[in-house]
C-alpha cells in the first residue's frame, strides 16, 4: 500500500487501510476492499484479489504522478475476516466498519476457547465496546463502497467476458428437512405397505429441481407472488440439497436445502410453495415431515447508479483492450456473500462490485478506477 | 429338549440336536430347526422361535404318550449361527450340516483375528476338514426340514391371519451406485448450467420405486421377461434403497439399492432394465454413473407337496382353535433370508417353512406337527 502512495494503518479489529486524499480532501470518500481470509480449497483469488487489484491500479496512477488528481479520497481496505472460519461469525472486519458488530460479539470463542478479544489482544489490539464504537465509518464521510471479486461461478466464462457487474447478492434461505417413515426389512415389507422416507425424499429433491429451474410454471401471480418477482426468480433463483444423510434401516432421512434469489417476495413465495409440496408429498405416502428454518438472510441490491458507472467503466476498459467487443457488459447475481453485505449497512453509501472471470483475469482495474 | 423326550448331543460346529425316531427308526427323518443367534433389535422371537416351538410341540407329544407313535424320526436343530455378525459369514450352523461350508471357512477371522477354529477350540469343539465333512447329513436319510420363523413383515397382520406358508425365499441383488457431477458452489451456478449428482440420484431413486411398483408398466414380455415373470414379479418384486452419502460440496453420491423378488429371472430382467434406465438419466443430467453389483444370490423355492400338506396342517389347525376361519391360508414369500436357503442344498430334501405372526403366535405349531 505504501509502495502505492497511500497512507496506511491497521484498525482495532485487525484492518489494514491504506488512503490517499486526492485533490478534495474533504470529499466523501470511495472505499474499496476485500478480505485477506479465505477457506481451504477456494482458491487463491478468493477475498486476495479485490485486494490487490485495488492497490495496483492505485500503484499505476502513483507511478504516473495521477494519484493527486483524484477527485475524492480512495481508501483501500483489506478486511480482516469474511468467512468466519475460526469464530463461526461472518464479517468481522467489515461488520466493525459498517457498525453491525455488537460488543457481544468480541466474546465468541473459538473450539480451544480462545475469544476474538483475546486474539486481537495477542496481537496488540484493543477491542473493547468503545473501540467497537469509534471503528465505525460515518456515512456521511463515505461515497460508495466497491469490491471486486473473482466470479465463484461459470457464467462469464460461458458468455466469453471477462468482466461482469454485480447487481446484487442474493437472499437465501436454509432448511433443514426431517422426514420419519416407518423402520422395515428391506425384504419382507411390500411395496404397497411401506412407509418409506427415502423415497419421499427423493421425490421432493426432483420436485425442488422441478421448481426451481421453472418458478414460473410453479407460482401463480395470483397468489404469493408478482408479475416481476416470478420474472426475477427465472433468472436468478438456484436450490441445492448438498447434503443428506440416513442409516441402513433408520426411519428417518434428513436434508438440507439452500435456497437463494435475489428477489426476497420471490423467495418468500418459492419456500412457501415448497414447504406446502413437501409437506403433500408427505401426506400422500404417510410419512411425517419436519421442516425447520436454519437461516434466512435477505438480498443486498447494489446501487444502481453506481453500477451504471462501473459498467461503463467496465466496458470502456474492455473497449480498450479488444476493439471489437460488441456485447454489453453482463450483469450478474451474486449467490455468494461478501463484505459488500455488511458495507450496504452503512447508510446512504453506494455499494456495488464487479465480478472478474478467473480464466482472463489481466488488469482491466486500472481502466476501471482511473474512468 | 430332553425333558420333551428327546436323545440330544451338540455337533462339532456348535449346532445342538435333539432327536425322537419315533416308531420307524430307519426311514427317512423330519428336521425342524432354527438358529440359536440373532442380531440387535431383531426382537425376542427371531429364530429362537423356531426352535423353542418345534421342543413344546414335540414336548406335549411327549407327555401324552404320543412320541413313540410319530411315523418318521424328528430331529430338532437348533442352530448355532445364521446371521454372521461376528465373522461375517451366513448359516454356519446348517451349512455344515448342509455341507456347503469349505473347509477354508474355519479359518475367517473375527475383528480380533480370533478364527472360527479357535473359537470352537476354545468350546471344547474340534473343527477340521475331516469333521466337517463328517457333519454333513447324508441326504438318503433326511426326508424334509421344516422351519418356522417370525414373519419379519406387516402382511399377516394386514391379513388377520395368523400363520402363513412360505412359497420361497427371494432371491436378492445388492447394488451400489455411485453419481459422478460437478462440484459447485451451492449460490453462484445457475440451475440450467448446473451438473448436481444429488438431483440424479433423487431422479433414480424416485424410478426405482415406480419400476418396482408396477414392473409391468416397465418391462415387456417380448423383452427379456416372461409373461409369467411380469406376473410373480408384480407380487413379489421389492427394492429399497437404505444408504445414501454426500458431503456438502462433494461431487459424488454413492446409494444401494438392494432388490429383491422370488423369480430370478424376473430379477435379472428388474436388474437390466433399471441399469439401463439409471444410466440413461446420468447421460440426460451429464454426469456419470457406476454401478456395482455387490452381492447376488438365487432365490429357494420351497416344496410345493410339503408347503400344501403345511398348508393343510395349518388350516386344521387353525380351524380347531376358531371355528368361523373362511379364507385360505396365506402363501408369502420370505424376503429375508433363513436357514432353510442352506437347507435347500441338501439335495433331495423336501424344504418348506411357515410364518407365524408376532401378534397372534399361541401354540398353532402343535396341531401343526401332529396333523
Amino acid at each position: 500500500m505504501e509502495d502505492a502512495g497511500l497512507r496506511t494503518w491497521v484498525d482495532q479489529m485487525g484492518n489494514v487501510h491504506g488512503r490517499v486524499d486526492g485533490a478534495n480532501a474533504n470529499t466523501e470518500a470511495l472505499l474499496i476492499g476485500s478480505h485477506m481470509d479465505t477457506v481451504i480449497d477456494a482458491g487463491k483469488f478468493d477475498g486476495a484479489l479485490g485486494i490487490v487489484s485495488a492497490i495496483s491500479a492505485l500503484k499505476v496512477m502513483h507511478v504516473n504522478g495521477k494519484l493527486q488528481n483524484l477527485r475524492r479520497p480512495v481508501e483501500v481496505i483489506a478486511f480482516c475476516d469474511e468467512e468466519g472460519v475460526r469464530f463461526q461469525t461472518t464479517f468481522l472486519g467489515s461488520g466493525a466498519i459498517a457498525g453491525i458488530l455488537s460488543a457481544t460479539t468480541l466474546e465468541i470463542p473459538d473450539k480451544k476457547n480462545v475469544t476474538i478479544k483475546d486474539v486481537l489482544k495477542e496481537n496488540s489490539l484493543e477491542a473493547t465496546e468503545e473501540s467497537l464504537l469509534k471503528l465505525k465509518y460515518d456515512p456521511k464521510s463515505v461515497w460508495g463502497y466497491v469490491e471486486l471479486h473473482i466470479e465463484q461461478g461459470p457464467v462469464l466464462e460461458q458468455v466469453g467476458f471477462p468482466i461482469g457487474v454485480v447487481k446484487g447478492i442474493a437472499g437465501q434461505t436454509r432448511l433443514k428437512v426431517t422426514v420419519k417413515g416407518s423402520q422395515g426389512h428391506a425384504g419382507t415389507v411390500p411395496m404397497s405397505m411401506r412407509q418409506d422416507p427415502m423415497v419421499a425424499a427423493a421425490e421432493q429433491i426432483v420436485l425442488m429441481e422441478s421448481l426451481c429451474k421453472h418458478p414460473e410454471e410453479y407460482l401463480s401471480s395470483e397468489g404469493h407472488c408478482s408479475v416481476s418477482s416470478i420474472k426475477s426468480l427465472s433468472s436468478s433463483l438456484v436450490c441445492t440439497v448438498g447434503e443428506i444423510s440416513t442409516w441402513p434401516s433408520a426411519s428417518n432421512v434428513t436434508y438440507t436445502m439452500d435456497i437463494r434469489a435475489i428477489d426476497d417476495l420471490g423467495r418468500e413465495a418459492v419456500i412457501y410453495d415448497l414447504s406446502n409440496r413437501i409437506y403433500q408429498i408427505c401426506d400422500k405416502r404417510s410419512v411425517s415431515c419436519l421442516i425447520e428454518h436454519k437461516h434466512d438472510a435477505g438480498a443486498v441490491i447494489c446501487d444502481s447508479e453506481l453500477s451504471s458507472q462501473l459498467k461503463s467503466a467496465a466496458y470502456s476498459a474492455l473497449k480498450r483492450m479488444e476493439d471489437d467487443i460488441q456485447d454489453e457488459v453482463p450483469i450478474l447475481m451474486s449467490g455468494a456473500g461478501h463484505d459488500a453485505m455488511a458495507m450496504s449497512r452503512l447508510t446512504k453509501v453506494l455499494t456495488s462490485f464487479l465480478f472478474l472471470s478467473v480464466y482472463r483475469w489481466e488488469c482491466y482495474l486500472y481502466d476501471v478506477v482511473e474512468a
